[in-house]
């Protein structure tokens, strides 16, 4: 233990405190989770209160021990620690769940001592993962906390993140389990039976200590010997589901219930002989380092493309992390055993120690990239863009946890050709623009690529790079601005009949399109929306209204929330009428000029829809 | 070994021929991954030859063996097996990956052997748990064999089912992991540690053997116990990437490449003298049963609520599925913890045998149904609507696998209240419209979500119920109909300033509004969209057109993706300008009638935008 001035009597006081502080709130707001307060209640008080070494008036210290609430729905216990700490004034406390206070029914970092949003089970390790790899990076020594429930312990993303950290030894990492027994609808699949957590976690690389959770000195005792050996260290603990309250506790269908004012007086009446103030006590202090750096580079390196190369934008992603890189050492990466595909590997070659391969585990890998962000670092996580779906609880969580992330996905749309459907993302941009605040960027050459590289890497939120694997020309001069919510008007002739949006490797197919038409005397407007999210609206709407309302959108993606879309949401209102080209069914394998040739998106395709529409 | 007659020499040259098969059909193709399968070639030879009971002329009967391969990039060797034992045209294999050939680059049910999609990795064991249960349901005596890489046991999917088998001692089911020590970028996190497997798949419930998966003997020595205990059975099978092609075995930087004709032709002249055929190989038969029913009933049984009684959607699904269940044997449910949020416990007590409980753990939830649906049942995986983005990826390669499984997400928007946003689905119809085939519902009251619930269960493809949490009031009498497709006028009058379209909780906002709009004067259409997938386009079209091509959309998710984004995306184009109410920013908890009121969903709001519009 940290704090050798602390008893253990005084620590069960204070979770004794913390559960009323729990009760109180649920009841008065009527919902919540007081019983899965009270299991976890000793070994918070432990953590907050003995062990971990931290700033209460500096949460976002860069060395402070961190803490997650991976079982979200414990969130009354963590504010109840942050109002015995001296942080949340405890008149807030029973303000739970209003609309417009913090204090939310699952924290979320609009409190500035939540890191990261929780709620959805699972993905507190992955992110405590991040933050023990951080600390590895930076060479401080604070170490990193996670506590879940047993019930979560079935997620598999659990296991992700446990295999990585005992492959990568982080030792500074600690999983505390609250094992008491009970899930939300029944009993969990193991009960009591900790040797179960204990066998898994010892063959996930993990050393184990099973523990009474409500044994104040057993729990102490094994806090002593954190980072004792190499291995990430698995505190299971033993308790019950509403310990403190007699007529609650260890019993089923107490789950997810506020007590009555009647229930909750009771409750409260026998805990508060044996509950103590933490008001007070003086928490250990964490070692004093010099803060990262945190400013953004006044410039970046030049790029130096020429026009009319072909390289694919999954290529000039790789140069252009490096070149980031270079700039910005806040910037890392990490990827699924795909980095030879989306070539992040060039930054690995060049920075393998801000590089971490996480395996083939995609929601660890995205669980990681936003550790890393907590500790504001500006990570960059890539793999084929079908596979991001496999993270999307992780990003979904990570943009409410306003995660400065940024997913870079390849090998999108039927242009990737022979591998056919299962590899080909064909509802990543719907995914990802439906994200609040998200920024959505599909380049066609590799100098926008880069550009938007940059855009990612300056704003501060969840952004993603859709890059592509055909070989496409360079088409922009090297000092090419691409700012978020631009778009590029390619081509535009008086009397044009048609406004096309594309962007991508479609984009090519759209210019070519414009071409034999010409040769028809049909001219068009070709727009590059290489921004999909936020879109350059008044851009595409000003091309429109020149061209008679009427705009075709051409995309390697499904239908649906893609860029066709994107485009009719915007703008129908608007009266724009649009048109969309995209891919209409389950793909197939094929070469991917004979795909674009079959969903219709190709050259000949759009010529065959703009003279179907003029 | 189950095939008495066939000897080891035998199956290793038969595995010898599908090594050349494999290295044949990647080399015409140009592309795809022979050394993937020539690790994993006699472990496919013991099983298709040696092990597994099956009818090749009838690959869809009720009690063949099944057989998964999970790891799908070995897919040619996969075509070669069938090819050896005389289903494929031996012919067709060198046509890998053409397009309009359905041997594909990864394996999909378009092929009449194969039962589900793979090529996103880690998927199979999920729905081989769902063939040993519904086997178990069924009382016969198939075994489901499942080979995996072992690059593909970092993804946690792969220990949700491992950890669901234990606890349901799935002694039918059998893992065989091919560990052939390299991943695609890289040595896998453990190589040829294959005891790090054998402890995991242990910890986890497993019987494990551990084998050198190039030893006919052994691998049949092993199989030959199949089901010898109560637990399932992990073959961790020691192999060598390239098995076979001497310069390629074992090293590093042949993953997904296909040889050149010049190496390929080394590497067949050198395997050749090894090979054998399995043409002529009598494969064990399975034991002969009665084929389940699979007919739908002549009806259902009919429903009975009365109109303004107030029940939440989420309840009615219960009460649905207990009716649909009554009539049809086939309709089989699970839930991921959830069951009393749901309802799907109503499905559980009344049938126990026929529900699943999987525990937290969506990914697995999902791969459970798509094994279900496999064998001809009718499942329907129920939880909250924001953890299905958990199981995005197996959704869509459920999708992909043109899988007959029924999704039911629950507690959708912000109408959920103090939870907070990690409770909330507001991306879900997104999700489930980027689906190709998908039928996506969200109904407002309990009539309609019954009777879509019949379509669900009468439709073959994926489909999608969003069901509420608020209690609404039944607006429909029990003899309505809800088609695929359709959409319900509620109101409408000549003169009509806007249609208002909505579904779910916001629907009876939109009809406030519009008795409040009368007073001043104002008549709007609103309508039902409950099926926002397909969209009754016409039905939409035609009463806008009779108001001015005016359109509001009101609906509790987010703006991207949902039913403001499908009536825009699909009625643009007929100059129908659609604008939209929708969750715009991160919501956070409060009352749910607070949030409808500050997100702009509720009568006020729809009032205020209509007046602002007309």
């Amino acid at each position: 233990m940290n704090n050798p001035d602390i008893s253990a009597e005084l620590l069960s006081g204070i979770a004794n405190q913390l559960r009323i502080h729990s009760i109180a709130a649920t009841t008065a707001a009527g919902s919540g989770h007081p019983t899965s307060c009270c299991s976890a209640a000793d070994l918070v008080a432990a953590l907050f209160f003995g062990q971990m070494r931290y700033d209460p008036k500096n949460p976002h210290y860069a060395n402070n021990d961190r803490f997650i609430l991976s079982k979200g729905h414990a969130a009354p216990l963590l504010y109840a620690a942050w109002a015995e700490n001296g942080v949340v004034p405890i008149s807030e406390l029973t303000k739970l769940r209003e609309l417009g206070n913090d204090l939310e029914g699952h924290p979320t970092p609009r409190l500035p001592f939540v890191d990261v949003a929780s709620g959805s089970l699972g993905q507190g390790l992955s992110v405590g993962v991040g933050m023990a790899l951080n600390a590895r990076l930076d060479k401080f020594d604070y170490n990193t906390y996670v506590l879940l429930g047993d019930g979560e312990c079935a997620e598999g993303s659990v296991w992700e993140a446990a295999s990585l950290a005992g492959t990568y030894k982080l030792n500074n990492l600690v999983a505390v389990i609250d094992v008491n027994r009970l899930g939300q609808s029944q009993e969990t699949a193991f009960g009591h039976h900790t040797e179960v957590y204990e066998k898994r976690f010892q063959a996930f690389g993990w050393r184990t200590e099973v523990i009474d959770g409500h044994d104040m000195e057993e729990i102490l005792e094994v806090l002593a010997f954190v980072g004792a050996d190499d291995k990430p260290l698995a505190i299971i603990a033993k308790t019950t589901k509403g310990h403190g309250i007699s007529f609650a506790d260890n019993k089923d269908a107490w789950h997810g219930k506020a007590l009555s004012k009647e229930e909750a007086a009771a409750a409260i009446a026998e805990l508060q002989p044996k509950a103590k103030s933490g008001l007070g006590v003086e928490i250990p202090k964490p070692t004093q380092v010099t803060e990262p750096n945190t400013q953004p580079p006044a410039s970046w390196p030049a790029i130096n493309y020429k026009l009319g190369d072909k390289i694919a934008t999954r290529e000039s992603y790789g140069a252009g992390l490096v070149r980031l890189g270079e700039a910005d050492a806040r910037i890392v990466a990490m990827d699924g055993d795909t980095k030879n595909s989306t070539y992040s590997e060039k930054f690995y070659k060049k920075f393998p120690t801000r590089f971490t391969e996480c395996f083939i585990a995609e929601q660890n890998l995205v669980g990681v990239a936003i550790g890393f962000a907590a500790m504001k670092k500006i990570p960059f996580a890539s793999t084929f863009a079908a596979f991001f779906t496999r993270a999307h609880d992780q990003i979904r969580m990570g943009a409410i946890s306003l995660a400065n992330i940024k997913l870079v996905g390849s090998h999108v749309g039927v242009s990737i050709g022979e591998d056919g459907g299962s590899q080909m993302a064909l509802e990543d941009l719907g995914m990802m623009r439906a994200l609040p605040g998200s920024i959505v960027f599909y380049p066609s050459d590799a100098v926008c690529a880069e550009k938007c590289l940059e855009q990612m890497a300056e704003h501060k939120g969840i952004s993603y790079l859709r890059t592509s694997r055909p070989k496409t020309p360079v088409i922009y001069g090297n000092d090419e601005k691409f700012p978020i919510g631009g778009a590029k008007v390619l081509k535009q002739n008086a009397g044009d009949k048609i406004t096309v949006v594309s962007a991508g490797v479609t984009l090519f197919e759209a210019l070519k399109a414009a071409d034999i038409l010409a040769k028809d005397g049909i001219t068009i407007t070709v727009i590059d929306a290489y921004s999909v999210k936020p879109l350059a609206k008044e851009v595409i709407k000003a091309a429109a209204q020149k061209t008679n309302n009427l705009v075709l959108t051409v995309e390697d993606h499904y239908p649906e929330g893609g860029l066709g879309d994107t485009v009719a949401g915007e703008l129908s209102a608007d009266g724009i009428k649009v048109h969309k080209l995209a891919v209409f069914e389950l793909p197939r394998s094929g070469k991917p000029d004979e795909l674009l040739a079959k969903y219709g998106l190709d050259a000949t395709a759009i010529v065959k829809k703009v003279k179907a529409l003029v």
